[in-house]
Parts: structure tokens; C-alpha cells; sequence
């Protein structure tokens, strides 16, 4: 994708110097700014800190961080230790759990002195696994948004949560990269954006958008169901950070609501994801640990003046209890479809399988 | 209610200084103003911009707003002119029309030079019969709560959105009113409190419940899915800007996908509003007219450091469109039950009618 005209990826590796170059996605979209990652505890804290987010993206920084963390030392024990701590990072997002056991098989039969230069092979495999990959779920979920246009013969509205665009990824995006197909095609897109809070990534989503130029409309969370209940969403397309073998999904705290609306208005629910984020081993949504992240991230908050216009920065009183799930699980059974690299499935075993048949087992 | 220990109304009338004084709700929770309102448009500014909010408090503000009107001039084009302004300061609540037209039936007939008497008069009256009803709803919900209690033995988990409290009528509250009800009679209670995006109304909720020693945790809008899923949330109340005649409840944005989660996981849904807020006259929900507020509610928002601590107070580039519905619909096959000052009533034409006979006609 492209920032002001000028192809860019998320992620710049530099193999030569062991470091990669990330944005620092909490300065977004105020700011865009890159920031130098060349320790392994600059990795993890990128990860923990969501300077990097997104399930995609997250699974790619840890594989880089992982060969970051061999520099001067590839024995063993490095290995491990590294990957532990990366893998402690986050707990809900498989895609992170995924990249790591992928190097770990990769790197741990080799002899110590040919880690370094494999294992940044490797994170270079994910990285482009990741932009090809997402690139195919664009060109997949375009079939469905045609199927929808034709059918309606007008502009499509699409409404996502979070971001799963070209930010959450190393290129792209998983739900975006159908929008962005879809714009690129000439099929009339706009996108209804929603806030996102606490972290308010939707503003994210609104910033990419806008350097790719497809029309969108920033709303508030609770405007979801008004919107469909009025007709004026056509589907809704999220990612995921983990989808359980049953197709119950774990995203962006947020997203069941959005989906229980969808549901409740006959409007298509879909989330688009890659292979790393299925987890064939977790039976089902319940099994998903959810992060619960510190209450400080919604603790800040704005007066507002007369006018409705924010006065300044405030902070809550601190005896004011807060709780800040940060992802929720939407049942399979309310899941459309689910949109991957090798095409659209029912949000079910036998969905995931039939697209996946070497996970059949038993 | 109190503040600071002080038994406190949130609308001080004065009529021998024809004004009022009200709480300036855009400056809580980080400051508690006072503003002197003595002018007719002084009254519409502050219904407008929401100094004073919650369908009840905005319909006994109007009154008052009449009332001072007439101190100059009590002609019958300046009670007209006066009704006309203030009630189209905001086209959701209905109890705002209520309390006007109330007021007209008793003033239009009346000679002019006693008109200023009975304006004061009536909106006292409105302001009174306020406090009583929401007492009485307060009791009846209590009524709800134990039967929940008692069937699970253990603490109550109350999740309400918006402020529907103390701060949104005249005393007590509407869907907080059982809440205090619970918490004197000494059944222990604790209140999730949504954010409430845009306006952040949620943390009004915080500040009168902490006034009372009312035990909650506030969370963001997108928690509370998750949280009914997991059966943390005994039951929902919430209160409501208009009532239709079939059950169907106009309240804040964001209360239908909570009343969805609810239904989904078999969590009652309850709506708790005054007589005021019942609009016979309107059919169905979709007859009930949508605000639309200003964009600039949510342009404004903090950029995060790499700690997740906002840094500072931004706004949203210029060119990203908004858009700010209000209010919400839920459909009267969400609601379990509807509590106003006369009882207990499922939502439908045929309980509404059950608690309010004199309303049948033909």
C-alpha cells in the first residue's frame, strides 16, 4: 500500500544491521513516525506496547524479534528464552504462538552458527507469506462484495471494527484487502469505520483509508446498530486473532455486538483471516484466553466544554474502578462466512476443514 | 440524593428571582458548576448543549424554561414563541414535548397577567411529580432485583448505560433508582457503567454512584458483550428518551446491542422510565425521530504514547467525515420489562395499556 503516494510496508527488516524498522502505531494517525527495533526487548515491547498490533503483524515482529534475539548468541537456551518472552507478549492472538513454534522447528535442529542467517530467512518467508496471502483473501472477498453489489445494483457499504487493514499486516490487510480490492477494481466502496475504543484503532482504519483514498465515516461503537437496523450497512468485515476449529472467532473486543447486530438484520457477517490465525488445536471460543489489559487505557478522558468541544485531557478518579477486556468471542453460529488465502468457508470444522484438509486428523 | 453528604436536587428553582440554577453535567465529573439559568434561551442553550440531559431533567428544565419566558412578556405569541423554541432544542426525548404541552393546556386558557404564577407553578409541579415517580419506579424495580437474588443467592451484577440516574431527572433517577433502592434496603449491588460514547455519559454514572457509595466498574462500550457472555451481568436497566406505544424504546446509542447481547445469553432486559416518557401518539419506534448531533462530539481524541497513556488532547484530521446518531431503537421483543411509577409491565401495547387503562381509546 502506499503512505503519500510511495509503496511502503509496515515492517522494514535489515538483515545487515539485525534490526527492523516498524511505525509506532500509538502515534497514529497524528503521526507518523518509525521507530529502530534492535534488541530483543525492543521487539517485545513494540508487541506489548501495540506499537506493532494486529494478529498478522504481530506473528511477523515476533519472527523478526526471534532473529534479532540470535545475533550474538544462538545456542539453545537463547532460543528459548527468547521465544518465551516474545510469546508472553500477548496472550490472545495465535498468530504470535504460530511464528515463533514455526522458527523453533526451523531453527532448533541447526547447529548453533547457522541460526542467525536462517532465522531471518524464515521471518522473511512469513513476512511474505503474509503480504501473498492477504493479497488472496482480498481477491476472494471481492467475489462475495460483487455478489452483494450485483444483487443491490448500487455502492456497497462496509462496515469494520478495529483494524485489520494494511497496518494489522505486513501488507494489505485481512478484512481491508477486500475494500482495497474492491476500490481498485471500480467497485464503489465506502467503509463505515468504528471508533474502537479503548484504543480507538478505528482511527487507524480511517487514516489507511484515507491514503488509499476509498471513502469512510468514522462513528462511534454504539452506532453500529442503528446503522443496520436503517439499512445503510450491506455487510461487515472484521479479522481475527484467533478463530477456534469450531469457526468461533476471538477478535477486537466489540465484535460480537457487531455481529449479534448483523445477525438480528439479515446483513452478512464476515471475518477474513489467514491460515496462522486458525487454531486447529482449540476446540472451541471458550478455550481462547482474553487478555485483560490495564484499566489506564480508558482511565484518560476529555471534558467537554458548552459547546461540546473537548476542554482538555482529564484523567478518571483513581478509586474509579475500570475493566478493559480487550477481545470477545463471536460464536460460530452468527459468523457468515470466514474469508482465508484459500478461498470462503462456513464458520464451522467442517467449513475450516474442507479448505484445509491436511488438518484432518483422526 | 447527596453530594458530598448534602441532600441535593439537580435543578434549584428560584422563582421570586425567576431563574434556576442546574448543574453544568458537560463539566462533571471533574467539576461540579452550578450555572444561573434566567433567560429563555439561556434554557434552550442549556438543553441544547447538554448541560442538563436525561430525558426527565430536559423535560422539567423546559418547563422552568417557559416559566422564566413569560417573566417579561406572558402574551399569547410569547408563550408560543417560548414552547416553539424550547421544543426544538432536541427531537428525541419526548417528555420535553410532554412537559410543554402540559404547561400550554394549563397557561393558554388563563388570562396573561396570571400566567406567570401558574408557569412557575407547573413546571414546580412537573419537577415534584418527577421526584415521586421515580421513587416509586425505584421501588418497583427493587421489586425485580430481589427475585433475581434471591434465585441465585449472591450479589448483584447490574450493567446500565448512559446516565439514567439521579443527574438525568429531577432526584433519584430512572434506571438507577432500583439501584439505590437495593443498595439502601442493603442488598448488595455492584453497577457496570459503559463509557457511553461520544459524550462519555457513563462516567456521570461513576461520579453520582461513588456519591452514594454504590460499588461499580466502569468499562468501554465494546466490553459489554464479553461480559454478558461470561455471566458477570445479572441484569440490564436501562432508561429511555421515548417510549412508543408498542413497547418499542428510543434511548441512547449503543442500547439495542446491549439489549441483543442480553437476549443471547438470557440476561433480562429492563427499561425504566416515568409516565412522561410514554408517547401513546407514536405507533412504533420507527416512527420516533433520530438525533443526529455534531460530529466535533468525537473529532477530538488523545494520541497514546508507548505506554498506552494518552499524551495529549488531538483532533481528527478535518477531512475524515463523521457521523453522530443519538439515540438508538430496541425493539420491544428485546425488552423483558418496562418499569415506570405504576408498576412492572411487559413491553408491549397490552402492558403498557395494563399499567395506563385511560390511554385506551376506540
Amino acid at each position: 500500500m502506499n503512505i503519500n503516494g510511495t509503496p511502503t510496508r509496515t515492517l522494514r527488516a535489515h538483515p545487515e544491521k539485525r534490526a527492523i524498522d516498524i511505525i509506532d502505531q500509538t502515534r497514529l494517525p497524528h503521526a507518523l513516525h518509525w521507530v529502530r527495533v534492535a534488541t530483543l526487548d525492543e521487539a517485545a515491547h513494540a508487541i506489548r506496547a501495540m506499537q506493532v498490533r494486529g494478529a498478522p503483524l504481530i506473528g511477523a515482529t515476533a519472527a523478526y524479534g526471534l532473529a534479532i534475539a540470535l545475533g550474538d548468541d544462538a545456542s539453545d537456551s537463547r532460543l528459548q528464552q527468547a521465544a518465551d518472552l516474545l510469546g508472553a507478549t500477548r496472550p490472545t492472538a495465535v498468530n504470535l504462538h504460530w511464528a515463533l513454534a514455526r522458527l523453533l522447528t526451523i531453527l532448533q535442529p541447526l547447529p548453533p552458527e547457522r541460526r542467525l542467517a536462517a532465522a531471518w530467512a524464515a521471518a522473511a518467508a512469513i513476512a511474505e507469506e503474509d503480504v501473498a496471502q492477504n493479497a488472496a483473501i482480498g481477491q476472494h472477498g471481492l467475489g462475495l462484495f460483487r455478489q452483494i453489489a450485483r444483487r443491490q445494483g448500487t455502492a456497497l457499504n462496509i462496515m469494520t471494527h478495529c483494524n485489520a487493514g494494511w497496518l494489522a499486516t505486513v501488507d494489505w490487510g485481512t478484512a481491508l484487502s477486500p475494500v482495497y480490492a474492491a476500490h481498485d477494481a471500480g467497485l464503489p466502496v465506502h467503509v463505515w469505520v468504528s471508533e474502537t475504543r479503548p484504543r480507538n484503532q478505528g482511527l487507524l482504519t480511517a487514516w489507511e483509508l484515507a491514503q488509499h483514498g476509498v471513502p469512510h465515516t468514522v462513528v462511534a461503537d454504539n452506532a453500529a446498530g442503528i446503522l443496520l437496523r436503517s439499512g445503510r450497512i450491506d455487510a461487515v468485515i472484521v479479522g481475527a486473532d484467533r478463530i477456534a476449529a469450531n469457526g468461533d472467532v476471538a477478535n477486537k473486543v466489540g465484535t460480537y455486538l457487531k455481529a449479534l447486530a448483523c445477525a438480528d438484520n439479515s446483513v452478512p457477517f464476515y471475518v477474513a483471516a489467514p491460515r496462522s490465525t486458525l487454531d486447529f488445536a482449540c476446540p472451541e471460543g471458550a478455550a481462547i484466553p482474553i487478555e485483560e489489559r490495564d484499566g489506564d487505557e480508558f482511565r484518560h478522558v476529555h471534558g467537554l466544554d458548552a459547546r461540546g468541544v473537548p476542554s482538555a485531557l482529564r484523567q478518571l478518579p483513581a478509586e474509579a474502578a475500570v475493566a478493559n477486556p480487550a477481545f470477545d468471542v463471536t460464536p460460530a453460529r452468527l459468523v457468515t462466512a470466514i474469508v482465508t488465502e484459500r478461498g470462503v468457508a462456513p464458520a464451522s470444522r467442517a467449513g475450516l476443514l474442507g479448505l484445509y484438509p491436511e488438518e484432518a486428523r483422526g
